[in-house]
C-alpha cells in the first residue's frame, strides 16, 4: 500500500500534477481512492494528496467517516491534511518521510506545524476577531436546532 | 463583511448543507467567493467553510495564491482550515467567535489543535512511519527536477 502511494507520488509529480506526494486509502486489504498532489495543476491550495484521497474515499462510501479505513500517504502529514483525517477518522494513518525531510525538499509543513502550536497573537499571520457575540448566538441557535446532523 | 460570513453560516445550519460555519473571501472591498459548511449534506470531511471559498476564490481568480485577499469567517479556522490558509496565502483573516466557542457546541477543533501540538507518538491518533527512504528519495528527484512548479 505505500509503496502504491509513493507510486502515485512519483506519476503525479512527473505528469505535473504538482509536489511529489501520493496517498492511498484502504478497507478490508483494498484500496478503496487514490490521491495524488494536484494543487499547481488545478489552482486548487487544498488538493494534497491525502485531502484527494479522503474526498474520493468519502465519495465512495457515500459517508463522511471512514471508519474501518487506512491511510497511506508518501509524507507525514502537514496540518491541513492532519486536521482533515482528524475529522474523516480513518482507523490508522502510516507515512512514509517526515515534516522535517519535507521542509529540507521546500514545503512550509514544518512552519506551519509551529506557528499552529502558538498563541494566535504571536503568530507571523496573526488573525483579528470581529464580532463575537453574533458568531457565538449562531452555536446557541445550533445546539438547539433539533435536526442538527453531528460530524 | 463578517456579517456576510454569518448570514452565510446560519443560512447553511437553516437548510441543512452542514454546521453553522460561513466564509467569505474579499479582495479590493468586493467579495469573490463564498462559502459555508457542507460536510454532511455532501459527504465530504474537508468541506468547511473556509476550504469552500478557498477552492472558489481560486478558482475564480485562476490562481493557487490568494495574494491580496482578505478572509472572513464565522468561526476560528479549525487546523485544517488554518492550514488550508496558510497554503493560500491570503493577506489577512478574521474571524468571529474562536475555538472555545466551537468546543462548547460540541465541535472538535480545540482537541484537534492540542492533538497537533504534541509530538505524534502522544497523540490518541498516533502514525506510524513506513519507508521513509523511499519517500526521501522522492523529494531529491523533486528538487533535481528542473521544470518544478513551487507552491
Amino acid at each position: 500500500m505505500m509503496r502504491r502511494a509513493i507510486e502515485l507520488a512519483r506519476n503525479g509529480m512527473d505528469s505535473g500534477d504538482g509536489g511529489p506526494f501520493g496517498c492511498v486509502i484502504a478497507r478490508g486489504g483494498e484500496i478503496i481512492a487514490e490521491g495524488n498532489n494536484r494543487v499547481t495543476s488545478t489552482n486548487d491550495p487544498t488538493a494534497h494528496a491525502e485531502v484527494v484521497a479522503i474526498r474520493e474515499a468519502c465519495k465512495v462510501l457515500n459517508s463522511f467517516q471512514l471508519d474501518g479505513c487506512t491511510l497511506y500517504t508518501s509524507c507525514e502529514p502537514c496540518p491541513m491534511c492532519l486536521g482533515a483525517i482528524y475529522w474523516a477518522r480513518p482507523d490508522k494513518v502510516y507515512f512514509a518521510c517526515n515534516r522535517d525531510d519535507a521542509a529540507l525538499a521546500g514545503f512550509d509543513d514544518a512552519l506551519i506545524y509551529d506557528e499552529l502550536a502558538i498563541p494566535n497573537e504571536q503568530r507571523q499571520r496573526a488573525m483579528i476577531s470581529l464580532l463575537r457575540d453574533e458568531g457565538v448566538a449562531l452555536f446557541q441557535d445550533w445546539i438547539a436546532k433539533p435536526d442538527r446532523v453531528e460530524y
